[in-house]
């Protein structure tokens, strides 16, 4: 029976069906932000929300029933569960942010459409070759942070009074907003030398993150490169060695003396 | 009659000449800004932009009657049609609009000459294989709109009052111009925790431009190496293969016994 | 007479001496920013200015002399002539500019190192493949600034009030600097449906720049792998035909009768 | 004993114990920026603080003791040597300064950790590549420097009063921020040309930023392609002409006699 529920849930209509209920979610949580609209049709459109939810709530019950644990071992049914659960978290406190993350569920239109899907996993699977870098960029803003923190804190509360405070207005430093006018001129008037701290700080991130870009291009060339060519040139290569191979063992039959072993020659056309 | 017509519209003089007149016209157009020349030479200066008008209706009209409805099957001459068509409009309530609307005659100079015509097209031939992370943008820009309304739209109306101007605020962040001094930090003094959205919205909208040039470089170095390397690989592998094949044919000619079938190998060269 | 001349101002020595003269004369130029400097030494370093001076006045005296008419053959001796030569204009009515201009003197230190010329030399070299997208960016611009001023001029005379303004004005916006906060926003409380013609241009002009960087990389790149990779690769395939050849015909000499004639087959290994 | 010495330094167990007390010193000198923490705790902290200070000063003693001279031979190790030694300078003017340089101790975890010290050893072996950019910009930031000191220095002296301010304020302006608004455009009420001068100033350096770039990606490909491809492909290439010159051998056995000598003909497949 799990079965016949598993094949059915993977239907091409049910795909179908829930994507368009994606898209009328979407429609009516844009709807839900226009004042006029909520007052005149404010009942109706909260009611089709719910029933959107419930739809949701039913679909991944049922491919919970179906696939068991199996259900949670891919990342996509995780992230599925976990956009559609926070809409039946009672809200006490902080209603409003609650009631801004249920908007979350309108990604699940990614992980339906498998377009989406390749997307993000190409995007996904391009993070783990640039954790190093990573590493050394929260390094970099962790030492700075503290370094800002202990100079320009006392000075510059609103900016670098704080670990948190100090990391934000670096980041927003790397991005380069307003850092000079904005941040380093008037830090420079208290503390002249700021500039030493600062300009090396936005070369060093500056050069990290477009290193970390030209990991991301090479990485992707290589593997375009791969995929595409090699095929063709290791097809081609076999059937060369195979033919080379053939004549060899002809001229056995023709009575020819086996070649005098050549001298292992190191390779001409290796990489130097 | 009408061949006679086409091959004397696309006679290279004609098209020179065209080309002439929308040159003349963009600096009558440009002249037209400045009130001192207006006030001196208006009335020369309008005649001389209705007569380039008047000669682009009349050889857009003999490209019409030259191809019939073929005309409207190429792109570039749709576009024609309706950068000079929008001058005839009549121009009742929004006349300022319309008549800076006039100026996008002089974009035609692309349709004419083939150098930017292909500049153009491979611009647009780009555009499909970014399609999935165009959606993915525009997925994360409408979510972020609807959450930065809810979340925001009450305390500061005038960014994220509604969804356009969230939409617009959002993008103004994307492209990281005064997102933390002039949005951010203002959006913080009121709702502390606002980095949580705005700084994650950050990353992802730069982390996808960044893929899409990246993908970019990728396509367009791909095509690159196809077109100019393997038409030369192709023809070298083919003569190789050739001259085997007539060494192992020769080889029958001297009554040798064929080769032993060798057993299929999984390839060594194979990418792998 | 003139050969010795012309070999004598080759003479590595006569290029370090040079060099030497550029440097001290860049610091003197440099020296002349400080008041405090010039109030205690002022004398000596116009002295000097002037000294230096003169010895590239007399380097290039002598070089036409060597050269003659071939002097002006190459660019980079024009460039020597002109950045020299404006010392000497008599600075009549825009003494600072002129004076700000002999700083330029100083560049001559990439026409006389080979180094630094390559790399101006490769920068150059990169503009003609250029060519179409910045005639296309001239295009957007023109169009553009006329369109700007058409529309916003009236209200914002200080922006886009002429062509050489709007111009101005949508340079920084293609720079990102302050389009928002600083320009756009503003305008729209006149116009509200201005970010239609702002953000279209944003796009449009990022994404050309983008198209230029990403074209500037295709071509490093290919011609990159052309100078490395192919000589290896043509004497490798050279030396295979070769080979080829000589097993062909020392089949000849074993009395093998020619192979049937191969049916003419389209290439498997061809771009496709 | 040295060589007992250095074996020992060398265990990993002693390696993941230096890793965790730079975490640990790492935490503490976060902790130490919070004055509230350090009300309550900030004796213990600065205990702890000496206490992993004294490993530091332990260990590299350690490493002198057993490497001697050679110790210094090593660039992490002089780096090591020289953020540890800087808590021990005595801070007599100041302090705030000497206290905040005592967090780069955390950078010591990029020389323990072979991760990341493999990704700083290839940022540092990207530099030289770019050496004459660097040397051509530094030319362009020293001249323009020097005329916007002469141009615009008397009549604003805080952005271009001395030669390092105007280097300062260029560094802005090639970073982009606030260089039209905040400078240009102040600038150009009082010299209305300016816009001559910084416009091309923008344009030469991020040219030249974005021809580094290029520059970057274009070797990282390169060696990337190098590395993985052409092993393989020098092998293939190694084995054809070994098996090409066995089958030259044998026909020797069969009594061919020699080829008639091949024109020498020049390459059909080399690079064009």
């Amino acid at each position: 029976m799990r079965a016949t529920l598993s094949a059915w849930l993977e239907r091409p209509g049910i795909r179908n069906f829930v994507i368009g209920v994606i898209v009328f979610n979407a429609i009516l949580l844009g709807l839900e932000t226009y004042p006029a609209v909520m007052d005149r049709a404010g009942g109706l459109i909260l009611f089709l929300d719910y029933l959107c939810l419930s739809i949701f709530v039913a679909e991944i019950g049922a491919k919970i029933i179906a696939y068991r644990m199996n259900f949670f071992r891919s990342g996509w049914n995780i992230f599925d569960f976990l956009v559609v659960g926070v809409a039946l978290v009672p809200g006490g406190h902080s209603l409003s942010v609650l009631r801004a993350l249920r908007v979350l569920r309108v990604l699940r239109v990614i992980s339906v459409m498998p377009r989406l899907r390749r997307v993000v996993e190409g995007f996904i699977s391009a993070l783990p070759g640039m954790g190093s870098v990573f590493l050394l960029m929260a390094l970099v803003f962790y030492i700075g942070s503290v370094m800002a923190t202990k100079l320009y804190g006392a000075d510059f509360p609103e900016w670098f009074g704080s670990l948190g405070r100090s990391a934000y207005s670096l980041f927003q430093i790397m991005t380069l907003e307003s850092w000079s006018m904005g941040i380093v001129r008037p830090v420079m008037e208290v503390h002249p030398h700021a500039w030493m701290f600062f300009v090396p700080f936005i070369l060093m991130t500056t050069f990290a993150v477009v290193n970390l870009l030209v990991g991301l291009i090479v990485n992707s060339m290589q593997d375009a490169h791969h995929e595409e060519d090699n095929a063709q040139t290791g097809a081609y290569r076999d059937e060369v060695l195979t033919r080379l191979e053939a004549i060899d063992r002809r001229l056995d039959g023709l009575g020819a003396p086996p070649a005098a072993k050549a001298p292992p020659t190191t390779s001409k056309f290796d990489a130097s």
